[in-house]
Formats: C-alpha cells, sequence, structure tokens
C-alpha cells in the first residue's frame, strides 16, 4: 500500500486526522497554548500538561519545552527520546487541568480522563485523538536538560485533525486561570 | 532617597508603572503574547517583535527566547548581554507589528511608531512606557545560542502597569494573523 491509499489508510486509523506540513508547524505553537505532552515506556503510556514550550526553528521544525525531573514523564522522555505534543482545544480544558493535577505513577491518566491513545507514525509516544493537533517528536538537544530540564525536540511528523477548522486554545496564566482564544484579527505583516 | 519615597519617585519618572514581584513573572509570559524587546548599544536603542519565547524557572525567573541574527538587535544583545522584554496590549498590535516589519539598521523605531523609551533601573535598554510589563533582563545562559540563536535570560527586575487590569495580549499565528485574549476561564489546579 503506497502513496494515497496508505495516507488514507493512516488517517483511518486516526480518528479522521490528517498530515500536517512540517513547514507550517510553528502556527500552532507560536501563539502560546497549553499542550499535553505522551510518552511511552515499558509497555506503559502517559501524559502530561505543560505550557512552557516555543518554536526554536520552523523547519526542520524545533521546539523547546520544559520536563520537569518532577514529572513521572521525565524519566520516559530521557530514556525513549521520544514524546507526542498534542494541542487541545478549549473543549479538553477540564481534561488538562485533571491531567496536570495528577500523576502517571499512580493512574493511566488515559483511561482516567477519557482520552483515546492513537497509533503514531515514527514515534512509540501515542497522539491523541481528541486533540486537534499531535507533533511527533524526538529529543534533538539536551544540552541544557541537566541544568533546566529544557529539551529541544524535533518534530518529525504532525497530524491535524481537518475537521476542526478554528479551534480555541487555552493560556496559562497561573493558578488554574486560563484565557481562551478570542477574536482573530489580520495585520500586514512582512513575516511569517 | 530610600525606600518608598525612592520607590515613588521611580513610579514618577516610568509613566505609572510600578515594581512587579519576581515570582509572579511567569504569569506574564506563560500565556504566549506577542512581546517586544529592546535593546541600547554605542547610544543606539532599538526594539524588535518576537514569540518565540518560555519561561524556564520560576524564580529567580528565567526566560529562553530565539533572536535570530538576521535582526539588528542580535548584535546589541550580544555585545551587552542585556535587554528589556516588554508586553503590549492588543491596542499596540499595529505598532508590535510595524516593529517586526522593520530594522533598527535603517531608522529609530521608538521615534518611528510612537513609543517612549523609559529607563530602565539594571539595565542600559529601555523600557518601553506603553507597554503594561516590562522586564528588565541578562544573558544568562549562552550554550545553545550559537545552534539557535537561543538564549536564556535571567529577569532582574519586572515591572507593570497597576492601572490596566487585565490587558488583552496578542498571539501570532503566521503571516500577519495574530488571535487575541478572549473570555478568562477558572479552573481547580494544584499547580501554579
Amino acid at each position: 500500500m503506497r502513496g494515497r491509499a496508505r495516507i488514507r489508510s493512516l488517517c483511518n486509523d486516526r480518528s479522521g486526522m490528517k498530515p500536517f506540513p512540517l513547514r507550517r508547524v510553528y502556527q500552532l505553537l507560536e501563539p502560546g497554548p497549553v499542550v499535553l505532552l505522551t510518552t511511552a515506556y515499558k509497555g506503559r503510556k502517559n501524559i502530561m500538561t505543560l505550557s512552557w514550550h516555543m518554536m526554536v526553528e520552523f523547519e526542520p521544525p524545533l521546539v523547546a519545552c520544559v520536563v520537569s525531573d518532577a514529572n513521572f514523564s521525565y524519566r520516559a522522555l530521557r530514556a525513549t527520546g521520544e514524546c507526542v505534543i498534542a494541542v487541545p482545544s478549549v473543549k479538553l480544558a477540564e481534561q488538562a487541568v485533571a491531567i496536570g493535577n495528577t500523576s502517571g505513577r499512580d493512574l493511566d491518566k488515559f483511561e482516567a480522563f477519557g482520552l483515546t491513545a492513537a497509533p503514531a507514525g515514527r514515534v512509540a509516544a501515542p497522539l491523541v485523538a481528541e486533540c486537534f493537533a499531535n507533533l511527533e517528536c524526538r529529543i534533538y538537544d539536551t544540552r541544557l536538560a541537566g541544568k533546566y530540564n529544557l529539551f529541544v525536540l524535533r518534530v518529525l511528523k504532525a497530524w491535524i485533525d481537518p475537521a476542526r477548522k478554528l479551534p480555541r486554545t487555552i493560556h496559562h496564566r497561573g493558578y488554574g486561570t486560563f484565557v481562551v482564544d478570542g477574536k482573530i484579527i489580520q495585520l500586514t505583516s512582512k513575516m511569517r
């Protein structure tokens, strides 16, 4: 199975998600949404919430993020070198906070919060089928990992749910306060 | 002049801005707003627009950002090791984009776009009086500067305009499209 047929098949396996161009990945993360990060290690999948991330390069897309070593996900990320960054819309705000309030040490958070782990194409970490975007990542640079838990990741493959045109994301302001995306404005910019 | 009197005096010099606790700086940057970055070098001040930034540590606040070496500000930042990160509200959206569309090589952008450079307390780079928050920063780690133009900055002093309670910030989605902060939601979070 090759080409379009293969892509169609992959989409069917992933709840309608379709591949998203790597050169446009920055448009998903640059606005600063709260994201979820999934890992898989020793037969166990896990998911955490984070918003300390930023773009570092357009293409191939590089993303920096801070994953505290206090998180259960930290060990899986370091050991496997892989993760998925999934972008939830405001509809998943309660789950995103609940995921942040609990630890994968104690429970299967996918099961606990009703999320569907879908197979990724390039990494063992799962996609989150309920998120409108999923980025398959591999650790690219760990020079700042020791001091700040800062990882530079390379996005290997990106997926988006084409049925959801303009999902509103959430932005954390501290202590459970979130700003939801409001109106969109267009200004003449020379920058991409 | 010491203590409160000195602070009052500083406030008057800075259009009503007052010091903001360093432990709360993350609440300004974590939501991912478009920010302005100012520098001062060889008697010349400059300002650029960026949104590739993230928090790295709560306190002392550390911030990572990418300042491309294609920017005129890059040399000033590297040479002086100092900058100010100023957070504009949506009212300054047009200026923020205009600042991104032009280079300090060619013009004094403060003058060109009607912005007021106010004196900082700890760095030579100026505050932007029209912005609701200003963070005085010094370069803290340059290990990823060579490869990615990624700087880790330490916030030395923070200022906020107390007259503006909930300014709406803007978030870049690429090619001049911005999402403006919308409604605020509160969820029960154990995380700060």
